[in-house]
């Protein structure tokens, strides 16, 4: 099956009609069509099938336990309204290179195994990598059974909607011991590779980034008849806070973003109770970050106390710097400049990725597609057709070096 | 049925657990239950009860055909977390009110009805005052029918699921022909009571009033990978605007109030393609109403350009001064100066209400009954028992000197 043909299949699951963006959050109906489209895949090419007790799929050519293993894949769920490729690129490129690997008629001399995991984004539950964090030992069991969707559906009763057993979740170490490398291809989501003109690129790091939550508890009053000298209103220290944010992150060459705002009660004539805002914040290093982060949080309070506003900030998630293993890399950069004669660009990026999450345990390096706009997490996410087919030459070939006699 | 256990009876109806506010909602369940409370209240009494083809409920003493009929009431739902006293109260208080006279034993000359309005505070549908603007005309059939509510169901289909015929709907100038004057009694919804040390005030006017809602367009993109130049982050313009409205309201002496936003798509991290704020704002006179709004569109527009997003804005309702009825209001006045031997206060609001919307159809006016805090629009509102029992002194009083001989 084609690269080509194999992108359609998947591109109708979970778009929404609306926007033309995709809506495949965990343990949904969309995500459920994802995983049977993947389980089709390793069937048609005669790929064993594995479902971990966290719920990451598994394809494996070779056999699992003889360790070692190189693994490619990504992730198949998406952001609200997110593109087609921040995931699935990743995941069809690796069955489109191991067709290309068998056209080639390579020998295999380990494993290799093709991995879905499962919600990467975080969209349902608020927190990204669920399905790497739990098996690499970052995220506990019970720290998942707490977390809840916006209707108050919890992980435990998402999965058993869906057929999974919640009671299984936990840290995989064997798992992850068998493992020799991790290869993760991923379209762009920037501008690099088009600003240089390449097709492809490899990762050197993810930089630091964490999301923090910003609740403003002010007095829920009628709009029309309190005056402003007696409002305690929320929502002015949270605008003042995104300005901030803005601000703090241009000083720091960071980004800094409020995409999530929820607003209580939320009537058009009524002064808010409480404003929750949520900060994204990402920086080229640890200090740099945590001086966005300081500077956002002052000025919150500031305002906060001149409105007569309760704040409480609370991180909901952090992840430090991770340095792609180096050794890995060059072998990534060795291979891939052998096949083109091109120095292929290295590059840093501002999203976490579950190759970020797995660094901890094994060796890990991460593949980039050009992204012409270089936006991402939106329905306008793309690349091109060539651009792709290149991706997948050079997947190809890094297996191929690692994998292959 | 006293005052007291009226209102016990009522309390438990739509109020929500968390919040201890209430959240009854236009043909909700809870409005079901307020509407089922209405009858037997009007059954009780031996009043006739009509429902008209805007779901207004009527209990009726008298010929309600004989013309110049005195009409008391107000209305049962909620806004979202909302008080128990903003609506409730004044016909809890008419109904207490018309036993008041029944043991004064007074003689009626003309009809009296109690009234019951659907859909005032607009919470679902987020226009207010349906029941009455689509009686006194304001509003169409075909208006009505357009609106939806946050999920997307219609008014005509929420209609429906609660046993009404949308396609009643529609102008009913019979009826309001039929009125001679219509008394509201409401708690206050601000503290000029409470400061003159009045337990009950009439009402002089009803400050211009509208919503306006903001759509400011940017681009999703991703919030870890897209600098800061690359952006069009509608949520920095949004946050200009809510600190622009304030400023502007400040040196209007008005009020302007951002108490609704939603966000699209909404992820944490995504920077947003669509922050669609709401403003409510209210001044004294048409001219710094208009001074107020320009000055918040002019700051969105000026913010809007500079970061490279679109703006629209909709004026989705207004409300014009209301002048209560001269005449009238000196009549109420007359009668509670007779019967108080003191000068009741004349006061101004900023809320809109029904009495407001069948004023330009007929002579209305108000009472309010003292706040002690001035909230509203919160489960915070409350009124004192004591002054809830002036109130109902003072609305027996002036439906006597209206009605009765």
């Amino acid at each position: 099956m084609s690269f080509h043909s194999m992108w359609a299949e998947l591109l109708p699951i979970g778009r929404a009609a609306d926007s033309g963006g995709y809506r495949r959050f965990a343990w949904t109906g969309a995500d459920t069509d994802c995983r049977a489209w993947f389980r089709q895949q390793a069937e048609t090419r005669g790929l064993a099938l594995e479902t971990d007790r966290n719920g990451n799929q598994w394809a494996w050519l070779g056999d699992p336990a003889a360790g070692n293993a190189v693994v490619t894949g990504s992730h198949l769920d998406s952001v609200p309204d997110g593109g087609a490729f921040d995931g699935p690129l990743g995941i069809v490129s690796a069955f489109a290179a191991l067709d290309e690997l068998r056209a080639r008629d390579a020998r295999f001399t380990r494993p290799l195994s093709i991995v879905n995991f499962g919600d990467e984004e975080g969209a349902r539950f608020g927190l990204a990598c669920v399905g790497s964090r739990l098996t690499a030992g970052q995220l506990t069991a019970e720290q998942a059974h707490r977390l809840a969707d916006a209707d108050g559906v919890t992980l435990p009763r998402a999965m058993e909607a869906a057929g999974y057993d919640p009671d299984a979740l936990g840290p995989d170490p064997g798992r992850l011991d068998r493992i020799g490398a991790f290869v993760e291809l991923h379209v762009e989501q920037g501008r690099a590779l088009d600003l240089t003109g390449d097709r492809v690129g490899i990762a050197s790091a993810i930089r630091p980034h964490g999301r923090w939550r910003f609740d403003f508890r002010g007095e829920a009053n009628h709009a029309g008849t309190t005056r402003l000298a007696d409002r305690r209103d929320p929502m002015l220290p949270y605008a003042e806070t995104v300005l901030a944010a803005r601000r703090e992150a241009a000083l720091a060459d960071a980004v800094a973003t409020f995409g999530r705002v929820r607003v209580e009660p939320g009537g058009v004539n009524a002064v808010p109770s409480l404003v929750s805002g949520w900060l994204d914040a990402r920086a080229a290093g640890q200090g740099s970050l945590d001086a966005v982060v300081a500077g956002v949080e002052e000025a919150a309070r500031d305002h906060a106390r001149a409105h007569g506003v309760d704040l409480t900030v609370v991180r909901e998630s952090f992840t430090p710097v991770v340095e792609f293993d180096h050794a890995l890399r060059d072998e990534l950069a060795r291979i891939l400049g052998r096949a083109t004669e091109l120095t292929v660009p290295v590059l840093g990026t501002g999203a976490g990725h579950d190759a970020g999450i797995l660094s901890g345990r094994l060796p890990t390096a991460m593949l980039f597609v050009r992204n012409p706009t270089g936006v991402s997490h939106s329905p306008a996410e793309s690349a091109a057709e060539d651009d792709c087919v290149a991706g997948v030459a050079a997947l190809a070939d890094v297996l191929e070096g690692l994998a292959c006699t």
